[in-house]
């Protein structure tokens, strides 16, 4: 796939989180798929989504920056949600927080195989520590 | 510049910080910098960068994937040292550790003008506590 095509299957990617549409997630993600070196396959990282939107249910996914070779993506994803209780091992409990990832996809055959994903967690302890 | 280009002139930048080449930093890196929403200059830019090197004498930087196209570079940087004393708040006191950045690097006119950046602190937390 080119460049702007697989930005844009990205793109796709990114809304069909934001509507949480499971059943179209294998339409961009693989069977296979890895998660930061482990092996979730599309079973367990569905898991892992369907686990983000449990603890902050109004989460949505922004993109701030995306740069896209034919077989890897980068992008910058920035958040304003608010978990209920403990997120990343931080006791955030219902307070609204602003945090960004940046984030890997490594794409085979136009689907999403490894993720590499670096949340900024120390922004939110920043967050939490000025009451 | 082209993507290619472009992103042999960041690998040309890492061999430059690695060699701690400080005359060489404005060859790649704008006078106005912008670090994580700060306006650093190349001055501040360069002070962090020596802090680091100060906290981190064997610190070496290692490009594990890179995209790029003309304007924007995004870098997943890994790093295997051993702070001395406090390290992103955590005391990691001599102890070897390995961790992550995922970056983005915006340029214009060739020269690095704002940085992206998140460390995976979690990592390093997570190897603390297995003594």
């Amino acid at each position: 796939m080119q460049s702007a095509d697989l930005s844009q299957a990205y793109r796709d990617y990114i809304a069909c989180l934001n509507r949480k549409d499971w059943n179209a997630l294998p339409n961009f993600v693989g069977e296979d798929v890895r998660h930061n070196g482990q092996q979730l396959g599309i079973a367990g990282y569905q898991g892992m989504l369907e686990k983000d939107f449990l603890i902050m249910p109004d989460l949505f996914f922004r993109i701030e920056l995306l740069v896209a070779n034919p077989s890897l993506i980068a992008s910058r994803l920035s958040f304003d949600c608010t978990p209920v209780g403990t997120f990343l091992g931080l006791p955030v409990n219902g307070r609204k927080v602003q945090f960004t990832e940046n984030v890997f996809y490594i794409y085979r055959e136009d689907k999403i195989r490894e993720v590499w994903s670096v949340i900024d967690k120390a922004a939110i302890e920043a967050q939490l520590v000025t009451v």
